[in-house]
């Protein structure tokens, strides 16, 4: 494979990449941005090496504290749980939430062979069972399966006492939170049940 | 700006993407793909290092002369000019082409101060009175700017005495070579004029 393959190749495994975007991303770059494929380069490395994951609440993270949970000046009681950093970034664009949060890896699929254990439940469980939580907010999508999640998590939670909530059916049914509107999620964080 | 920024930022500079497919794009490379970042990374760095121009026909090549000029077999008699290695590799594609390339950089656009000579056509006259080329086809796009290119060229390579042609308007008018089907290109092709 040539130079120009490979790197169409590579450009064809980001989401919603297919043969011919590649090309025309390929072409563009080394016509007129070679700057740009450089620092392209150079981003995804220092991200690939960079960035990991906030060891209290698992979002991405430089630093072994993400910014949140270093924030003394959120709010203690409240702890948000949500599916992916994509989601957790959306409901910090809301300006409607001031609590810590929680981000899962991923969603139960038992189908995938992805359960309770893969997406982080047991250190939820601690890291709810801390004294200053007073509620725990499930954010995960209002799909089958973020459904799912938030039914065994709420179990889970409320069986050691843990007053639980979720958020409100203002988000649309069989949508994914990262792509809500900033307002509808506003709306849903106030009318939390 | 943190490197997640960073990484979003460099990605929006790919033709096509904006703020939120950047992000998604971010998202996914991180929590799914992390060696799909780092093959990427390490391709954009070699395309943009190691790909050059072809010093006889000036498309994409690793090698001081590309894999078409450096073909014997090919048809000396014929040369084709392009607008850009897209357009060469479309028609290289539909397989109907055995003469050589010239590839412009670009077309002529007055009003952005890109005239005949920033398209490279000093070289593409000297290299049209080599005593092997019988005949320089014209396949620039069939918009104003690549019909203007076309005419410019074609009056000044008729002067010298060349044999210009244009592909035929089998090509729909309007549209980018790079886009058109592959059966469109070779029928072009074939009723030159
Ligand atoms: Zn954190
Ligand atoms: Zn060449």
């Amino acid at each position: 494979m040539s130079v120009l393959e490979q790197l169409i190749e590579a450009l064809k495994r980001l989401p919603g990449v297919g043969q011919k975007s590649a090309q025309r991303m390929a072409y563009h770059l080394l016509q007129h941005d070679r700057e740009g494929a450089r620092s392209l380069a150079l981003a995804l490395q220092a991200a690939a090496e960079q960035i990991g994951h906030c060891q209290r609440c698992h979002t991405f993270s430089e630093t072994p504290l993400c910014g949140i949970c270093a924030d003394p000046a959120r709010d203690a009681r409240l702890l948000c749980v949500v599916e992916s950093p994509a989601d957790q970034a959306a409901l910090e664009r809301s300006n409607s939430y001031k609590g810590y949060y929680f981000v899962l890896l991923g969603r139960i699929s038992p189908l995938d062979g992805v359960g309770v254990r893969q997406i982080g439940a047991t250190e939820l469980l601690q890291r709810a069972a801390e004294t200053a939580v007073e509620e725990v907010i499930l954010a995960t999508s209002f799909t089958a399966e973020g459904e799912a999640t938030a039914h065994v998590l709420a179990e889970a939670l409320r069986s050691r006492g843990i007053r639980v909530t979720r958020l409100a059916r203002g988000v649309p049914v069989g949508s994914e939170l990262e792509y809500v509107d900033l307002g509808t999620i506003a709306h849903a964080l106030v009318d939390r049940r």
